[in-house]
């Protein structure tokens, strides 16, 4: 029996997403830009997808594009968002504020940014939960920022960031500036707006995506996290926020992001958001909530010495993170899919890393601890029997592997 | 009956290709970056589809990677390149020598580059069957030509150009400049090897692909143009061949392309190639060069006023471009379209556009012969039962066009 609980990684594509992907794989192949019919097949499905979309952000048409997945889309919000304001002023710096938690396809890009002098960043800190300050990045906002990007939900440790009270935050600070602009009778055209930008890769699933709710200008999100393809993402873009394209050749997506439709992936990413918009909040996630629980408690009950990493209050219901000491991570992953078991000691984007989690890091977790973490992340296929195996076949693992450590006495 | 005589926009998914790509968007559902058997499982893929590529290429593995597309593999190239030259001296302007017959994704990088400041670019022209000379590039290369970038197969009338001669002629201007440093006794560093790219997408289908044959430095393909899926591409890189990433977030690709693997869609590319690495120039060339022949034949017995843009003589066999004298191009292909016939006034990627086509018109064809132009392309699926039912209903729309023209008398 093969068990993946490593669904933050990537999720099993849902055979109703399959389904609604079949024909564009096969008779619907046509390329969506071409005017016959064939075309034009192909671009409705593009439109069906787009339609999911705008349904869960509660947005335009025009306000989505598609990409080849989130780290596209990331480096489109971050160089784009660089880009337009440059574009307008070469002379002056902006900044951007960001945390120390994010992808690195958010962190990677503005210190590139940084090393290029086009920009200065500011990485806040979370607490030792795993939780941004909203007053944090209040206090951190200058003249010359112009973006402030913060994760939906934490990929490792899956808590929850105050997305909603950063967005209001920030539109109070853009009727300052509008007001100081006023009061100080400079032309219009000086008035820099401050955007806000969420990653909400992991959120889909669980949270609230709604984007005037959120008070959010640009939100990620990637098919494969949400039981839809590889290869795909989108970006909603808040009508009027200046972005400039990074890739040039094609007039698709309003010339921001050219190249051929991945029509199959698109309308594999609409059938997920599809199952979202039907599904969200209601039968899967308190299965997954009450499996998670239960391994938490079986965990505890069966090893000692054993503490989970960032808050259990406000994290998304599929996620543990969990420290066993004295126990090395890399080799309890080893062990455990020798059981079939898949998990992950962090990102699979950092896997092979021997740096300890930066995220982890950042709640202030020791680099021993961080080495001694695992990340258990359910989906809503996961059964209650898979959750009883690993129960059964973590512990002694974790007591084999306690045994070969010098530290555990 | 649906007739598709339009594959250079697009191709359908061969079933071989499918099948390989099937386990991928079921079972095998894991992240290739993932330590664990589901991550090992979909990066065994992700190998078998890399193999096949670097037999296309006769290459090593790390000299390629997997891109969204053509799009963005061209990006890569130009961008990536002119930033890994500029890191290295920031005062120099550099050179590109590309040809005013490429797909927008080269033309307009190297535009905004310029725009940017931070090139100078030379557009040869092509001579009116469709041809770059050789010596016409040579003499445009100066001591700052960093790129020569001319497309392998052009998009929209087939021309399959001289890209073994020049990538010969390169060659010998690398040496000449070795020479010259070695004279004037300056430091190695301070040679600029001169890199030859060819965007390969329209001739993988027909056209020999090895690189050290071509001596090309670089060679883009698409998945979606040799009957494999959309949303994938890749790009052969000679080894020490100078690129700078254009996105950040991962280290996935030797970090120049950074992002989740998509899996599927690059094991789709893997097969298509493997297709072509087993077939090409056997079975359908042959097939598909006689259809091509049948179809202007056909046209030119039963349509008087026509005319064939470009050579015939060294074209890909899928390919026509073809002037009806006063009948306009967009109606043509509305009609075709409603009699299930699905062909193109030009590439996909510039359809809705009122511009004459930028190739005929680098070919000196005139604007109003431009318009009047129709490409057909066929594939390996075309029929000769389609053959004939195109020279059927092709003839009474152009008569009928043609009456309602005020320019045919």
């Amino acid at each position: 029996m093969s068990i993946y609980l490593d669904h933050s990684a990537t999720t099993p594509l849902d055979s109703k997403v399959l389904e609604k992907m079949q024909p564009y794989l096969t008779s619907d192949f046509g390329n969506a830009s071409s005017s016959h019919s064939f075309g034009q097949e192909a671009m409705k499905g593009v439109d069906w997808a787009r339609e999911q979309l705008a349904n869960l952000f509660g947005c335009q048409f025009k306000e989505l594009i598609f990409t080849s997945g989130a780290t596209e889309s990331n480096n489109i919000v971050i160089q784009g968002i660089v880009k337009a304001f440059c574009a307008n002023n070469q002379e002056k710096k902006y900044h951007i504020i960001t945390s120390k938690i994010e992808h690195p396809a958010i962190i990677e890009v503005c210190q590139e940014l940084e090393k290029q002098g086009l920009i200065e960043t500011t990485f806040v800190g979370v607490d030792k939960e795993g939780f941004v300050s909203v007053d944090e990045i209040k206090a951190a906002i200058k003249d010359n920022t112009i973006l402030v990007s913060i994760m939906y939900v934490n990929n490792e440790v899956g808590t929850i960031q105050p997305i909603r009270e950063i967005g209001k935050m920030i539109e109070k600070v853009n009727k300052t500036r509008i007001k100081n602009i006023e009061l100080s009778s400079k032309k219009a055209g000086t008035f820099d707006k401050l955007y806000f930008h969420t990653d909400a890769v992991q959120a889909a699933n669980y949270c609230k995506m709604n984007a005037p709710y959120l008070h959010a200008d640009l939100i990620t999100i990637s098919g494969h996290k949400i039981y839809g393809p590889k290869g795909v993402g989108a970006l909603y873009i808040h009508e009027g926020t200046p972005l400039k394209s990074i890739n040039w050749g094609g007039h698709q997506e309003y010339n921001v992001r050219p190249g051929t439709y991945n029509v199959s992936g698109i309308v594999g990413l609409g059938a997920a958001v599809e199952l979202i918009n039907n599904e969200q909040f209601t039968m899967h996630n308190e299965q997954i909530r009450k499996l998670r629980d239960k391994l938490i408690e079986g965990i505890k009950n069966k090893i000692d010495k054993v503490k989970i990493n960032g808050s259990l209050g406000n994290r998304v219901p599929s996620n543990i993170n969990i420290a066993f000491e004295n126990a090395e991570g890399e080799s309890m992953l080893l062990m455990l899919d020798m059981e079939g078991i898949a998990i992950s000691t962090g990102s699979a984007c950092a896997s092979g890393s021997l740096e300890p989690s930066h995220v982890l890091s950042a709640m202030g977790v020791p680099p021993v601890i961080c080495h001694a973490s695992l990340r258990f992340t359910l989906g809503k296929g996961t059964t209650e029997q898979e959750i009883d195996k690993v129960i059964e076949v973590l512990p002694p693992i974790i007591e084999r592997l306690r045994k070969m450590s010098p530290f555990d006495k």
